[in-house]
C-alpha cells in the first residue's frame, strides 16, 4: 500500500468522534472488546466492532487474541508519524517543554 | 467553541491529502498564497485558498497580512495537542527516543 492510501486510512479513521472516543479508552491500557463496549454505553457491540474494524485497517488498533477474547491495544506509531511529519524531533522537544511549562505555571 | 468541535475542524481538515499537502510545503516556513500556488502547480488559486480557508478555520494555519501579502503559517499546537492526547508527554519522549534509534541504526 502506499504511503498515500495509509495516510488516508489513518486520518479518515481520526475523523470521527467515536472513534477518537475509543481510542481515549484504550490509551491506559488495551481493553476487551467487551470490556470496550461496557465504557461506551451509547454503542451497541457491532457498532463498536465496524468502528474498531477501521481502527485497525488504519493500524491505529492491533488486535491480540487470547483464547475467545479479542484484546484492543492502542498502536501510538501512526501517531507519532502524524508529529514527525509537521512538527519534528528537535522541534517536538521544544513543544513538549513548553507544554509542560504551561502546565506548571497553571498548576500554581 | 466545543473542544469537540474543534476537534472535527482539525480532523476533518487533515483527512485531505491536498491539505496534508498544503502543511508540508509550509513546515520549513510561512508562504504567500502566490508562492503556495507556484508550488502546486496542480491546483489553480482558488482552490488553494479554499483548502487554506478550512485549515485557518481548523486553526492548523496562520494568516499574517503584511501590506497586500498574505503570509501562510503552519501552526504546530494543534498537532501537538493531538500527540499530547494519545502519547503524552513522557511516552513521547520515549517514541521520540526509539525514532531516532530506529533512524540511527537505519543510517549506519
Amino acid at each position: 500500500m502506499l504511503q498515500q492510501e495509509k495516510d488516508n486510512l489513518v486520518f479518515k479513521a481520526l475523523a470521527n468522534e467515536t472513534r477518537r472516543t475509543i481510542l481515549d479508552a484504550l490509551k491506559p491500557g488495551p481493553l476487551t472488546t467487551s470490556a470496550l463496549t461496557e465504557l461506551l454505553p451509547d454503542l451497541d457491540r457491532t457498532t463498536v466492532m465496524q468502528h474498531l474494524n477501521v481502527l485497525v485497517k488504519a493500524d491505529l488498533v492491533i488486535v491480540e487474541r487470547r483464547g475467545r477474547e479479542r484484546w484492543n491495544h492502542l498502536n501510538a506509531l501512526p501517531i507519532q508519524a502524524i508529529h514527525e511529519r509537521w512538527i519534528g524531533e528537535f522541534a517536538g522537544y521544544a513543544a513538549d517543554r513548553l507544554a509542560k511549562l504551561k502546565r506548571d505555571l497553571e498548576s500554581r
